[in-house]
């Protein structure tokens, strides 16, 4: 009954047989291996275009070194106020960019609207020199509260942000549970949308540790090879990252192993649902929100169910949100086990 | 007829004539020389108490080498959302600091509350290392609408921000001004409230280019001096930062500088008031905020009547609210003249 | 033949078991999980002391963070010239650190000499806040060159960094091979030595991407757990990290594996002596430098012998210098193969 | 007797005159001024071609905003290992680059070769990422051993740098003096000896504070104005800045200057001689090097002598060696006092 969160469990067993595949003998490092070439062209493929990746071990690096490709480091970085870049990552965007400036914004269930943004732009004295330039709006994708963008939102944001002279990128770090949930194509999703970089999520969907960040259109990587090196995320033996992308990416396990993280919420929602626990907010992925007194929570977790309490700014439970997070290997006989749990407590 | 700013008009007379008077024979540089040392003993005689201070020539400088004293290369700084840190200095404080994250927030009339505070402190996830440690929060008195902290109001918040573990910055570009209108000791309205840093500025009001941060805790300063040269903001001919401050101090000048500035921009609001114009906000310092019509502002401006339409988020009146700044040197014919034009535009 | 570098072969099978045993089920992230304390406990162990310990997957990200946590923003780090932090990462001391300056030094097969150190430091003007305060010694063990400073070399340079107010930090991305070339514990190599800060790599020893920063004294980390966060290094699978040193650190594999490497290191360049080749400096490590022309380098090349000229700042070979470098999983048959083709080169 | 430093006396008389002239009234801030204008287009005159110009208060600030606008935040800086950028400005460059690396070279009296910089050129392992970019080539025009290049040797630097791709700096603190020792025109000794940016300086040679950076190529200035408001460099009443520079350069008044201050050092340099110091260095601007016993610079200064002993990095005189500057308003009377004291105690 670990619904902690998407990182507890582990890699997925073809992730794992990727690596010791790849062990033997020599290869080149540094991004020269051949397992790497296999991601770029398996990404290439998937979505539909060319495009220049780069991969990372983790969700902080892949974010704050995208967004050092596109903005300079006085620039305006505009997110929602409970993003992983603004609440989660210790400044990292900040660190990686050389001091650019989050613009934190509310909205509802963890998404940005259309309207704020038109309006915080509006709002915002643009008296260069004195202002910083508004250089990159950053959509999380799915979001914080598990909630997706449509692809009209999606393409609606990316409208005023490019009319303001923003570049867009997608932290997506879930983005194989959105894509999933979507049911639209990973070329719609993105690109086809008005998004110039993702950040492509692995680890919490059953891989070790391993990131892709793509640019879809090359220019705007810059100098992104250099900033990796000196952030000390380009790997020496890098065919251990390309590795579990190349298992990860083949034959669709990615997307696989999303719906079934996806399922086993809706199945944990439905669980929730009949014992009349609300659930305020509707996700379409791997995360479900419920608002439990802290005595009701206690006594569940006292029982082995793991879950954490939700703080956000914005959040209008505040106090009594809790948050669940389904995987990959999630087993029905968790919920079911939860579900028995949760009939002791609060039936 | 110029309210565009404060920093339109120039040096007060008894500046210039310090520079002059300055400017015989050799001197040690680089804040060893004597006007140096007579600022400092100036400062501590007027706050009452053993201080530290430094000198620099901007606003942005100062609050930047304040904020950095004070910050972790990622901490978070709390302040309102239409503070000049927040939208004037183009990311300065991200570059002095090495990162930190400003967190803007409302606030009505250019004032944080408590309540907006606590709740917003409350509302971040507490998650170390994810989450960055809240370190500063920083109040500008007077506010950028020309507002006034309360010392009771600078109190509440420097509790708040002391219970959090944060210093307290003041960006004080206009503390004389506010000083003048609150009628307290400069000690009362700062350290005497919670005050750790101050930014005390005197290019608005009668110097040249002069600016001084005050550590009411020595031991805050940290390495200051070494973060002052290294961002070129030590001079090698410092008594002329010096000079400038020494005369701006000397009998009170500085608060009779801003005395007349405060009365200056009450007589423009009286003005504006017997028109009919709205002035929504009641500042008590050198700023007046009023309601116009992009033609009426049209008609003033054609007819030589300098002064801005006010853009900052938050602003319940965007689109009409325009600011009018007066200054040490606001004559009342630039007033009077102001009241006919206004007359023949309105009337 | 691949004698390119120790980063061309993969990982040592009991590593790779170690993740797929450490694969099953939830565990704690971010550096919660058992492995990790396991990792802990065994490095205190190993090291006789207590010790803070924290772990990434790069020597980059080992160096920079390490010497973010000694150094402030604007300090002076002193290296040898031809060290791996001044020449191969980009400038990522100078990013994790915030800018801190780096001072290069020559000295005799990429080892720093306590005159050279001495005289380096006599020369700087200390006018601060003008001269940016020296506050940190980096020691590469074994150095760049494969060379080794003995313990009294070591203990040496430490007293002179110290009496001059730095910290000392060691770059061992080749620790083991050096401490299984010198025979003497981890405990005297380091701390007993005075080296503050031990950067332990493990990537080019049998890991896959795991390296280790050990504070001796647990006081001078600092803020480290922040840092590493904001810089993206923190796991949140932190097993995968842990499982491998686990594994790694076990029986003393990573003394044998070291062993190994340094035994074929010294198979190899016996090939090269009875071939008549010039090995100009003797090394103890995995390391093997030769004089070859380019024309010979050329055929080895051509007939599949992989390694590189040696391109380095104060060389006195250079042009005609190249590195070899072996591996724990070097065979004795490469090499032999190697003779042979040597053979039919030279002969 | 005051020959510490040419910062230790104040600005010209005219340079005064100028700030009280341009006082009155109210003027445009943050560079729209009348002021700056006419120093933009006397600029132009002086440099016989398009130029863009940035006005700043200090040499640190100069030099730090100047490199910012040509290097990468991780690229390579080469500088002399004396130069100011190096020793002086405690790590400004890396603090205003956001982390790029100076390469410090030696070369004799404070010059860098032509050799010396191919030789570090060639000895660099060119590997991207892992090598940073080769950015910028710093010169010191004169040396901070009053030394100056010749045009042929600027030019042969030159050269070089651009073939290695990197722009060309010089750091002109002294660059009036250097110009009027050279007797050559402003553009033969700088663009068309291929250097790309000037840091004019003015502060040390009669103004109080104020330095410019002309680009020679408006492109090369990149986004120069951001950086200087993010560096708090941009000074809201700015015609105080551009007033000093405009008297200064009002009928070649900074090349009188500098010819005083040449000339009053060939002066003392006699003085010297006949005393039978030995002067190791010759200098044709406003510095004089001399060897002194300790007990012999005691003596002077006791009797009211104000010189230092020159230390630095490569210096071939250390512990005897000290340095004399003379200024703008060095008096004949000084000098002639000078050389009773030295008879005193020389003699």
């Amino acid at each position: 009954m670990n619904f902690s969160s998407d990182n507890a469990v582990g890699a997925h067993p073809r992730v794992l047989e990727a690596l010791a595949a790849a062990n033997d003998g020599a290869a080149a490092g540094y991004g020269a291996d051949d397992w790497t070439a296999a991601v770029d062209a398996r990404l290439a493929e998937i979505f539909e275009r060319e495009i220049t990746v780069f991969e990372v071990a983790t969700g902080s690096a892949a974010n704050g070194l995208a967004l050092a490709a596109l903005v300079p480091p006085y620039g305006r970085i505009y997110c929602h106020e409970a993003s992983h870049i603004q609440l989660d990552e210790c400044s990292a965007p900040e660190f990686f960019t050389g001091g650019a400036k989050l613009v934190p914004l509310p909205g509802a269930d963890g998404k940005l609207s259309a309207k704020t943004l038109a309006a915080s732009l509006a709002a915002f004295p643009a008296r260069p020199p004195h202002s910083a330039p508004a250089s990159v709006l950053s959509l999380t994708q799915a979001s914080e509260y598990g909630t997706l963008y449509s692809l009209d939102e999606t393409g609606a944001l990316a409208d005023i942000a490019k009319a303001a002279g923003m570049a867009v990128h997608m932290d997506g770090a879930r983005f194989s549970n959105a894509l999933a949930a979507l049911g639209r194509s990973p070329a719609e999703a993105t690109w086809k949308a008005g998004v110039d970089v993702l950040c492509l999520g692995a680890t919490k969907n059953g891989c070790m540790a391993a990131e892709v960040v793509i640019f879809f259109d090359p220019d705007q990587a810059g100098d992104f090879a250099y900033r990796r090196k000196r952030a000390g995320h380009l790997w020496s033996k890098s065919r251990f990252l390309s590795a579990q992308l190349d298992a990860w990416l083949q034959g669709d396990l990615w997307l696989d192993l999303a719906r079934h993280a996806n399922a086993a919420a809706a199945r944990l929602a439905g669980v929730l649902d009949r014992a009349g626990v609300a659930v305020p907010i509707r996700t379409k992925i791997n995360e479900v929100f419920a608002l439990l007194d802290p005595s009701a929570a206690a006594a569940l977790q006292s029982r082995g169910a793991q879950f954490y309490p939700w703080v956000c700014p914005g959040d209008a439970y505040a106090g009594r949100l809790h948050r669940f997070v389904t995987s990959w290997a999630t087993a029905n006989e968790e919920i079911d086990a939860f579900a028995d749990v949760l009939s002791s407590v609060i039936g």
